[in-house]
């Protein structure tokens, strides 16, 4: 492995850990709010965080997962899960969805950054490298709403976010073209996905919607 | 490799595609039944077209995914769900059931075969090689349905879908046996699988009730 | 291959027909109970039976997975569908889920032993060998519920459940740190994991509610 490949990799590590946490913490919040049990919190938690990563290693058939190379993470999710449902016994609230949404735009943004940047390093062509960008980014969440029994809200909520990812992977293939340095590609991806992310909640845009509600809405 | 693996694989490329498309459309409407936002349309309308082979892949250890191979396809997917989805508001409908049932019979029937032939081309056991061509066949729309928070239709309106994926998996299998061509194989089984799909949905053929419907049935 | 893995594998292989069978069956009965048709029924009993198992292996990378190895299986559990359906029929009735506890309960000290058992044979630290065992036990039924529609039961009844398997599992990482036979190890792990199940089936036991019911509980 090359130093830059080293480095590389060390970085995309980095950007994973932040936004583990990120994410099992909107697992967690999502759990409760459907009161699953504590075992259902963990397991919610753990697959909002490892889930999008996993299942683009799991594509891209890169090991060891980031929770076999780091198994210490998996007491860490595990730690917040029972941090987390101490303090909201304590306090009798569940926190709102408003209060899941920054965490999970840092999420968004990092994990968009850090599974683009990993395919584009294992030769993907670029729309199969954003596609993993967007997976990494987004995948947890939906398999966290699929266990939860809900259709996804990022496909349904007509709020940007997987658009995020996907104009924030882009903008990282992009750099990478202008021979930006890895560092910069990752940082602007971040700031991209995540600055539209918080920029859609902000102003409250909608994705214009393209058929009436049907008679039969929820 | 041998020319005729080489001929083969190139039967199998160009059955998916055609399958492909026939799938990403009744992702589409899918989709459009359930209201998802646009991103949703897409995102269903790539599950349904390459879920089934994606999990076959997945499965037999198959690399690179028809996607990551021919990235193209993941422009045409969203070329497919701009197109359709500007029509369905241009008209204001969503295509209904029925208009889903004819690509989608086709899907099946080419799924079926591409699935079954490369799993028996890697030295998988018949009836792995079947239930193979069934996942393939089957699982797009099952991962539809699962996203939309419905259970499979496949699993329960009692019309035979997967069944017919099932006989015209054999029916390959058994061609096989025979030391018929690929292509004759190949086409056997599109045939009897699309064309007993058609025939159950034209003769509205249901398979027996088991049991009586439940007193809390929807 | 040393012949004590030899024994080991064998072992394992062992304990995983037993499960299986087991597995099999409590899909039967879910698919039952949400009335599937005869081709749901037999997908949803393959999925719980080997669901798990194949998760893990795809996890691992572990190949052939056990239904390519003994696609005799997959005749099996048809078998069993079709007679488990023809029972139902003949009686008229879809057995409680109550019935459904005491196979349940010894796939999931079987699944729980054999998957952790695997993961650590393949050198995995014990953190992740014991969340292998967990999703050998428990994504079968996990996904079955998935595919029913359900939130995943193992998640919201407040029975300890995939928390049994976690017990059982490191009581099989204590053994073998405890240098103790293998057979010893997969013994503690199996009545460890299926008999705090049982016991706490017996008692009624609940997992202490973290939060008060919701107001719009279903």
């Amino acid at each position: 492995m090359h130093d830059s490949t080293r480095l590389l990799s060390g970085a995309v590590v980095g950007v994973e850990a932040v936004a583990t946490l990120a994410f099992a913490l909107s697992g967690v919040l999502a759990a409760a709010r459907k009161r699953l049990d504590a075992v259902g919190v963990c397991v919610v938690a753990g697959l909002t965080a490892f889930g999008g990563g996993t299942l683009r290693d799991l594509l891209l058939d890169r090991r060891p997962y980031y929770w076999v190379e780091h198994p210490g993470w998996i007491w860490v999710i595990l730690g917040l899960c029972v941090v987390a449902m101490r303090w909201m016994r304590a306090r009798h609230i569940v926190p709102t969805e408003r209060a899941m949404q920054w965490p999970d735009a840092l999420g968004l943004g990092l994990f968009t950054a850090g599974g683009t940047q990993m395919a584009l390093g294992l030769g993907m062509p670029a729309a199969v490298a954003v596609l993993m960008g967007i997976i990494s980014a987004v995948f947890g969440g939906v398999l966290r709403d699929i266990v939860c029994n809900e259709i996804p809200t990022a496909f349904r909520d007509h709020r940007p976010y997987a658009l995020c990812s996907f104009i924030g992977a882009w903008a990282l293939v992009g750099a990478q073209a202008l021979r930006a340095p890895v560092w910069a590609g990752l940082t602007v991806a971040v700031v991209v996905a995540t600055g539209l992310r918080l920029l859609a909640l902000l102003t409250d845009y909608r994705l214009p919607r393209w058929l009436p509600p049907p008679a039969d809405a929820e």
